[in-house]
């Protein structure tokens, strides 16, 4: 899906890690949300409170999940779930553009 | 306004010098178009096409306008209009997140 129709989006970007982790929040009419993101290179750590679907739109990361100890690289195209109530370690390889569903 | 309602959003976004500078494009239902963009401490020159608002919804910026020789700073809360097909430079003091509109 190229385009996301009657949606809401809020003005304001979340900002996260000086800048180098931005995204901006998008509500659906079925109440549900998910956010649209960039990040730039560098090693973060996210917490997740539900389970969330990343999907890579364009970019690379490597992604270090919960219960593995293998990082696993994600290009743009790829994708991959965190469980809730987790964290997860990414390090960003190229500026990254992603979209992040939150799942119930 | 925080949030923009019944509006389509690309899910690719814009991704310009390295990164540095990223925007979505906001869609309406009138046909008309804002883009919602971070910009990273540093230098840019943007050249226009239509006539814009640039708001700055958060961060700090100085803009040097087509026809000006000062450059003006311009903080969260604030905004500059851009004349069309023109040119201007601006420098990035801190993480900005703008809201720009394409005016007729």
């Amino acid at each position: 899906m190229s385009q996301f129709d009657n949606v809401s989006i809020l003005k304001q970007a979340n900002i996260y890690f000086d800048g180098k982790v931005t995204s901006r929040a998008v509500l659906f009419a079925d109440g549900s949300k998910k956010t649209l993101g960039i990040m730039m290179p560098g090693e973060f750590e996210f917490g997740t409170e539900q389970a969330e679907l990343m999907e890579i739109t364009a970019g690379e990361v490597e992604v270090l999940l919960p219960g593995s100890s293998d990082w696993r690289t994600v290009v743009g195209g790829e994708s991959f779930d965190v469980p809730a109530n987790s964290s997860f370690q990414i390090k960003v390889k190229q500026v990254t553009d992603y979209c992040c569903s939150y799942l119930d």
